[in-house]
């Protein structure tokens, strides 16, 4: 197991992913739409256009998974979401296809760890018209000090003093079961056997599960609850969250954009360092 | 609109229709499995075989809605489901695809509505072995009073006395949101408005949920989690649940087979004359 860092640069195969109003309302509902969101959990309310909530992008446009392994061998109990961004280039639709194309961008050691950077740009299957773009990074705990640079620090840092903006939303204890059927089953987020092997006393919720409430809560609070004028977005994934957890998340109006943070139940801060932008 | 009787015996074109271990899952998170069912809700749990609920079948082995227009153009906003039976004759498997073929088995009036009787014959869509046998009554309120006959009174009674076994189930408020996934996108289940036109304050949970609900439950508390020995099924709808509501379901042990009923939060019966037999 030694880290490969000639693996920087290294381009996935290109993969087609299509997706229907059926997904779009099965990635609503775990990220914890329900009755209150017709237009996100329902197609055929009289008077309600369905959507799509933006985020859902980086389910259908995520890294390829196998990528990772052209660095290392690592050990998937270890590896954990560290970092999520998000660029849309056209409005998210209900549903559609995408061709994807990833590539590693990043290969940083930060002692503690490894981080991965995978960028994916995917476009319009059908037209080739660029969609939007996801850049994710994997930390891996306890692969580091291999020698490599310890990368870029790019933070977005929330302003000092109260939040402009406060959304709490309860999650549920079957929240990583039903969100694991938009597509990441890792078992890290429902199997306690093997939560317990990687060192967690309970399966944990999935980052984007967390990210996909911040979201879609600031979607409502922020944009009037319409998602397609969210251009772009970002988030550090600071620490865990359980399945059951109450999410606080703070946010800062800015220029055609808000940053926030997110907080579970005991306080402690789970995405940092959230960025929002928007358009008209 | 007028019920037309010489319906009867009218035969749907067969319908081919496949389900995945995704399906599954869905379908018992739809019926309230969660976290402590990890074999019904999960497919990759260490030392844990996934499982399908039985009750799955009438999902996918279902009436062809198209028969129910050959008796008359009912108004779908006044169409309930009257009773339900189903008979397995192999396990119900976690992924599959049959053959189904719907019949017009019946079609009575009751004077307040007229009921319509579909049977369903579903065999495995590659050997064409017999899987199960799904029989559905709608009641289409305000449609009776056409001249018909009134049809059998087949009623499993509930014994006197105090149940040998019960079990509580709390509904969510969008668990029709998510048991709707499953297929049945009748909103009525859904929409506000829609449910308003039909007469009903709110939308209501699917009978079919209430009753997977019920089947789920008894399978634990009777068969030690084990659907694969549910060998029939049967019940009556006898009143609306509303999302949110808690299930108290009454079951007496008979020969082969419990007796059972399934009250809502304000003791109202909505299941009622069910019957599961099993096989050792």
């Amino acid at each position: 197991m030694t880290v490969d860092q000639s693996a920087l640069g290294t381009v996935s195969a290109a993969r087609h992913r299509a997706w229907a109003s059926s997904d779009a309302i099965l990635y609503a509902l775990g990220v914890g739409a329900g009755v209150g969101d017709l237009a996100l959990t329902t197609e055929n309310s009289i008077g309600v256009t369905q959507r799509a909530l933006p985020l859902m992008a980086v389910v259908v446009g995520g890294s390829d998974p196998t990528l990772l392994h052209r660095v290392d061998d690592f050990d998937p109990a270890f590896i954990v979401h560290g970092a999520q961004e998000l660029e849309l280039h056209a409005p998210f639709p209900v549903a559609g296809a995408v061709t994807s194309i990833s590539r590693i961008s990043g290969i940083y050691d930060k002692g503690s760890g490894a981080v991965v950077e995978v960028a994916t740009e995917s476009v319009d299957a059908t037209t080739g018209s660029p969609m939007f773009t996801s850049r994710a990074t994997a930390f891996v705990r306890g692969a580091g000090g291999f020698g490599g640079d310890r990368g870029p620090t790019r933070r977005t840092e929330v302003p000092e003093g109260d939040p402009d903006v406060v959304v709490e939303q309860a999650t549920r204890e079957d929240q990583a079961l039903l969100y694991r059927l938009s597509g990441d089953r890792n078992p890290l987020h429902s199997d306690p056997t093997f939560a317990a092997r990687a060192g967690f006393d309970r399966p944990i919720l999935h980052g984007l599960c967390t990210y996909g409430f911040a979201v879609r809560g600031l979607i409502d609070a922020v944009l009037d609850g319409d998602g397609r004028r969210l251009t772009a977005t970002a988030v550090r994934f600071s620490a865990t969250v359980l399945p059951g957890e109450t999410l606080r998340t703070e946010a800062w109006h800015g220029d055609g954009e808000v940053v926030f943070r997110t907080r579970r139940t005991d306080g402690t801060v789970v995405l940092d360092g959230g960025r929002l932008a928007y358009g008209a």
